[in-house]
Parts: structure tokens; C-alpha cells; sequence
């Protein structure tokens, strides 16, 4: 058998949607500045929790200066009234804690898993649902690097070596395919096509390498497109060629009325200079 | 300012902890086998909800010949109370779903989502809580290539560059700098001492390198602690040469020892000899 080996030990490494969902964020420190990074790249709704005097420079930057944290509650965390929001008590979707407090911490945490809200108590792994790692973005393209907790600063150090390996260009390449996967649905939009189209879509991504699809443009589109009708992948230089070909006649109509304007010209210019003479 | 600047419209990317929890995988197929190797090596109990005759082929061997399943229930998805687990109706810790029925599928989300439990539903990016990634691992190092749903199998070509970025050494560097911290814990374990101890080990990791880490060794971990009395990095090489240093009177006792053996046994032979004749 050829199936993938187990190797237990790890994490479940996710992807979590935050747009619109609301973070409780309780701390102002260094580390509490770096997750406000991270909710807010994620699109979430932050209310940060902490007394004035325990925010550090670049949360006070955040809050004040670029306003980015949507609430701010000058206070530190003191009862368990402060971990709901809204006036009827509502829920938060996520509960970070990066305070210097373990007894505060632990508490937050029990109260969160008491309700399923995902919690993290940051420097306190046994407290966690999840853990974060050591983060690379380049546009749409997000990697995470984790050690599960073995060697966050060991973490940053691959990081770096990974980000020297990802190519400037992929962020571009991921946003161009997605714009011929939205390109492709609309000429083949029915749900019975959805296996034909991920087939196509793969082909394409394994014919092409990730800088020539970085290259994908408004005019290359539809010249790939033309390949899913016979569900093959034109070939890069094939559609670079008819491109170029494309061009061509509009550089001959532009050239053509270059021509009618200076012929016309010169004939008004030879018209005139005989009327004056 | 030099703070880092948000980049907004991606995910939070996170390490969820699944050691001992009971997670449903509702399906049987390729993908759902996938998900199943995930979880089990995140140390998931995985109860799979499928009918046998929906099971794939790498799905029965994971039942069958692995036993990798903690439960099956051979049953297709139909109702409601098939989400719950125990005699009590207990709540799963996580959900996910990977069937070719978007509206069980859609039921299920909504069941979960009401009830605050993590739910994945494949290929139906607006119902889950959060997305996979393409994942590489390497012993206790996990990273995750994700691209937002925008291109899957770009996320697959990108993970494959990396993989070739990772050297072969670096789930072992992990596990040594694992062992380092454990070793410094037990001769700095006061609570007030963590600061001191993390930015030790920082100086540590950004000194050697990932190859040199992955050299340490039990001879080699109380040589690098003798800096920590001075919050000093000692160099590799000189690790390195004080371990050959700490070898060589060793072998200077073994040979002496050697070297006395055969002495004596050579006098012995010689008085026998004597009083033989």
C-alpha cells in the first residue's frame, strides 16, 4: 500500500476565517501588539482589553495613531463580565489572553472552554486550543511555520529561510489563477462541471510554472480558456505567440490611421500652401 | 513608525491542539481519507460516519488493516442526532464533512455552527469555520502553504518548493533545542528566571545554525549550559574541541588501563614460565 504514513504527534494546522468575527484580545504588551496583527490581517472585529497604564508603545500606535483596534476598553481584566460583549451579554468568537498573569489567565481560559470559544493564553501551552507560529504573507499566500511549541524561536529562523524560497512574484501568481478559475466558471458554470473545471485548473497550474502564471493578463485569459473546450492547456509560449498576434492587427489599424491623418495633413498643409500662393 | 503594516484579507493561521479530542469526519471517500490523516496525526479520536458502500479504498484500509479509526459507524448521514456522541449525547469537538451532498452538508454546518463546535465542510469555503492547507512535516517542524481557498493546487506547488527549502536535518535541530531548554529548565526552574532562560536560548538559536543545532548531543548539551552561568553563547567549534578534549582522557584511562592489563598478564607469564622450569 502507498498510502501516506501516519505520524501522530502534531497539530491540526488551520486556516481560520475571522472576517467580521468578533476577538477579545486581553493585554496590551509587545506579544498582545503582535496578535492584533494577526486578528486584524485576518479581518476580525479586535476589542482590546487592558488598563492604560499597561499599553505598550506600538499598541498605543495601533489604538491611537492608526485606530485599527475597533474597541478599546480602558480597564484591566478584573471579572468574568468583561470576557462577553454587547449589552446582552453576547459571546466573542475567540479569547486571547497575553497578560502576565497566571492565575487571571487560567481563569479566562476555563471560562472560555466552559462555553466552546476558541482560546489561547499566550506563553501557557497547556491552557491552549491552539498554538501560532511563525508567519509568512505574500498577498493572498499565507504560511505558517509551527514546532508545536518545541521551538518558536527556532520557528522564525526556517521562516526566514523559507521566505528566501518563495519567489516575489507568487502572491501575483495565486491572484492571476484566481482570476481564470472566476473566468472559467463563467463559461462553464454548472455544478455538474465543478469536478471537469478543478481537473482543468490543475493541469493549467502544473503546465505552467508559478512565474509564467504570474504573467496571466486580461488579454492571456481567454487564450487559455480556449483550451478548455478540448480540455487541454495551451502551452505558455503558444499564448505569449498569439498575444503578440493579437497585437499585430491593432498595431496595423493604428499605424493605417497614423497614415490617413499624415497623408491628410500634408495634402490640407500642399492645399493651403497653392491657395496662398 | 517600524512597526509591521497590516496586510488585511487573509486568515489566522493557528496550530489547533487535538490530543485525546473526539472529532467527527462525516464521509468516506479520498478527500475525507485525507482529513483523516490529518487528524490522527494531531492525535485526534476520529469517529467516521459513512455507509460501507460509500467507503474508498484508502478509507477501508485505514478501518480495516491500519485501525487507525477509533469508531465507525457504518451508516450514511440522515439525521441530527448522528452529530452527537456517547450514550449522553455529547458534543463532538470538532465536525467535518467531506460528502458529495450539499444540502446535508449545509445542515450540518449550521447544526455545529449553533452550537459553537469547529465545523469544516469541503469544497464549500463559505460554510467552514476554517480551510486546510497543504501541509509539510517534519517531525515536530509543521508548515502549512494556505492560500485562502484562492488556489488550492498552486498551495501544492509552492509546498513543494518549500519542502526542498527544509533541510533533512531540521526535525532533528528541533528536537534537540527541545532537549536543550528541558536540560537548562532543570539548572534555571525558578518562574522569575523564564526571561532570562528564553532569551538565553533566542542567543542560542540565532548563533548556531540549523545544522549545528541538529549536532547537539547528550555529551555536547552540558558543554553549550556552561555559558548560561555568564549568558554567553559558547561558539560550536569550541563545543566541538572540548568534547574531543572531554574524549581524550577516556581514551587515556582505557589505554593505561589496556596497557596495565598487559603488563601484568606479560609478568604472569613470565613468572609461570620461570616456575615452570
Amino acid at each position: 500500500m502507498s498510502y501516506p504514513t501516519l505520524e501522530p504527534g502534531g497539530s491540526l494546522l488551520i486556516a481560520w476565517q475571522l472576517r467580521g468575527r468578533r476577538v477579545l484580545l486581553v493585554g496590551g504588551g509587545e506579544v498582545a501588539a503582535g496578535r492584533l496583527v494577526l486578528l486584524k490581517n485576518a479581518d476580525a472585529h479586535v476589542t482590546v482589553l487592558c488598563a492604560p497604564e499597561g499599553l505598550g508603545k506600538e499598541m498605543k500606535y495601533r489604538i491611537e495613531v492608526e485606530q485599527v483596534v475597533d474597541k478599546y476598553i480602558p480597564e484591566p481584566y478584573s471579572r468574568e463580565e468583561q470576557l462577553t460583549c454587547g449589552e446582552n451579554g453576547e459571546m466573542y468568537d475567540m479569547i486571547l489572553t497575553a497578560i502576565d498573569d497566571p492565575e487571571a489567565s487560567r481563569e479566562i481560559c476555563a471560562w472560555s472552554r466552559a462555553r466552546h470559544i476558541p482560546v489561547n493564553v499566550a506563553d501557557v501551552p497547556p491552557e491552549c486550543d491552539f498554538y501560532f507560529g511563525s508567519v509568512i504573507r505574500r498577498g493572498p499566500l499565507q504560511v505558517m511555520v509551527s514546532t508545536g511549541g518545541k521551538g518558536p524561536r527556532l520557528a522564525r529562523q526556517i521562516r526566514q529561510r523559507l521566505e528566501n524560497a518563495i519567489p516575489s512574484y507568487t502572491g501575483d501568481a495565486i491572484e492571476r489563477v484566481g482570476s481564470l478559475r472566476s473566468a472559467l466558471r463563467k463559461i462553464a458554470p454548472r455544478p455538474e462541471q465543478s469536478a471537469a473545471r478543478m481537473s482543468w485548473m490543475t493541469d493549467v497550474c502544473e503546465t505552467w510554472t508559478i512565474d509564467q502564471l504570474a504573467e496571466l493578463d486580461d488579454e492571456s485569459i481567454p487564450l487559455v480558456l480556449e483550451g478548455w473546450h478540448d480540455r487541454t492547456v495551451p502551452a505558455y509560449s503558444q499564448v505569449m505567440q498569439s498575444k503578440r498576434n493579437w497585437h499585430w492587427p491593432r498595431m496595423q489599424n493604428v499605424a493605417s490611421f497614423l497614415l490617413g491623418v499624415t497623408s491628410t495633413a500634408a495634402i490640407i498643409v500642399a492645399l493651403a500652401h497653392r491657395t496662398h500662393r
